[in-house]
């Protein structure tokens, strides 16, 4: 038995695209990351709890190395007749945090052989830079140019409202108010049509209000056959902390009481009905079941296909 | 806003390879599935517990469908100055059951940008046949024909005697000693070199005895700097029966008894040391932490980094 005489193998050196393809009923849903953006946990992250006690939920989640781990998830459908983007992502150039970890949209959609050009619409579930802020390159072109923008319609007419911008704190008119007045101007207001909720936006997804982590904040029910599946964008943040403590108040809640209402109203339903949730900030490939545990809910990862 | 006009976009019809990366100190290791098995649950696969406790148990951990869930799951190892992997997988040719959902292992190094060819040695943790059936293709050609065939010595012994066939029961024989023999012979047994117990295998891979699942069975420790995981090979069948209930008896244990102390003994360490564990037959990415829980313990899968 000679020793092995082969060359070195170069290292890969980075990960493999986070794609993940199931099916609902007869729609194509393909989960493709945009990536993971770590930071301290800012004070203030959960505004109703001790720091302690959020800090412990993240240590008991093996949140490693003392940074916040917050993924970002949009999510392909292929509904047979048209090919959707449900959220964008933080694009090339608003986030500076976590080079590397995020912006990773566009990679990712080629390399699960999605070219932008060939998607019908992006679906927006609501008006926050990580949904929003992809709809636009880093030099103002559209990213999708041959799709219609759907946004839902109380969303857009918050956002766009001058009275509530007057009337909005600092912080939000700064971070909000003017990155989307930016983004929501020029070719997307053009490609721009609103949608309302208990509608569906395209054949086979339905808007769904979920109102209080932003006014017009939407979720989307995607369903074919017997077939189902919760989008649930914001309902809660990541969920080591907020389905397991559905009464935990996120920094990001513009109405934290209301959303904690819609938080709880979505996920008994979800466990009533056994529908599977896919989770914006749910780790890749968030698409998982949801019950009833303790004083609030469990979610359960689905297992890994290796087959559609 | 004119309607859209795309073309419908073809649906992909099927998932991505099953490929994550991940670094142990400066070791690049990547999980390569080969697959998920799905089959009715046998009676007895669970020697010592009530088939409707398996059931549920199952049903509690989201198996759908009434079919078992078996992930095949084996690992690329790039220690820098060889590429290795661990286990075969099924191979071609092997198992007829869950047609495309098993035997994905080349297609998936393939996705990966591995060749066959690259492959300085194989690590082989135990003579069952998911784990060494992929040593040789279809038409018995080696599979990684530039490889070493590393084998524990135990193991090796245990299989090849002839006086420990005989005394076998036929099960056995016809299950495992025929395609143990028939596997080791000719080009295979060219290629192999035997290794020990706590020793290195190749320099970043370290053997560990864990017998009981087989009489040779053995795990790897892959350790860079402060960096390293418990390649637990079959220590534990799938986690959601057997981590959460080591005391457990899967069928496909020889020697339950030993098994058990076995998987007591690795699953306290695990949990002492808050060392990670690769599983073979955790789902993939199959990457987790490991805590006391109740009477056993609970794995936490690793959350998915889109960077490394």
């Amino acid at each position: 038995m000679p020793p092995s005489v082969r060359a070195a193998a170069p290292v890969a050196g980075k990960q493999v695209a986070g794609v993940y393809r199931y099916k609902v009923g007869d729609i194509e849903v393909t989960v493709v990351t945009d990536g993971v953006n770590r930071f301290k946990l800012p004070d203030g992250f959960v505004s109703n709890v001790a720091k302690s006690e959020v800090e412990a939920a993240l240590a008991a989640a093996h949140v490693e190395g003392d940074m916040f781990y917050n993924p970002y998830n949009p999510l392909v459908v292929n509904t047979g007749s048209k090919l959707v983007l449900i959220d964008t992502g933080v694009g090339e150039g608003a986030f500076n945090q976590s080079k590397g970890q995020i912006g990773q949209l566009l990679t990712n959609l080629a390399a699960a052989g999605y070219d932008p050009k060939a998607f019908d619409a992006v679906i927006i579930s609501h008006y926050h830079g990580d949904h929003v802020n992809g709809l636009l390159r880093a030099d103002n072109a559209l990213t999708f140019p041959n799709a219609e923008i759907l946004v839902p319609a109380k969303e857009h007419g918050y956002w766009m409202d001058d009275g509530e911008m007057a009337r909005a704190p600092k912080g939000r008119i700064e971070g909000l108010f003017k990155n989307n007045r930016r983004i929501f101007s020029g070719e997307v207001l053009k490609r721009l049509r609103t949608y309302e909720w208990d509608k569906e936006v395209v054949p086979g997804i339905t808007a769904v209000g979920t109102p209080g982590h932003s006014p017009g904040h939407t979720s989307h029910i995607i369903a074919s056959g017997s077939g189902k599946v919760y989008v649930q964008a914001d309902v809660t943040h990541v969920p080591f902390l907020f389905v397991r403590n559905p009464g935990w108040h996120a920094l990001y809640d513009q109405d934290a009481a209301m959303a904690e209402t819609t938080r709880r109203k979505v996920y008994d339903m979800l466990a009533a009905e056994k529908m599977m949730v896919q989770g914006f900030h749910y780790p890749f490939p968030s698409h998982a079941y949801v019950e009833k545990s303790g004083n609030g809910y469990r979610e359960t990862m689905a297992l890994w296909n290796p087959a559609i």
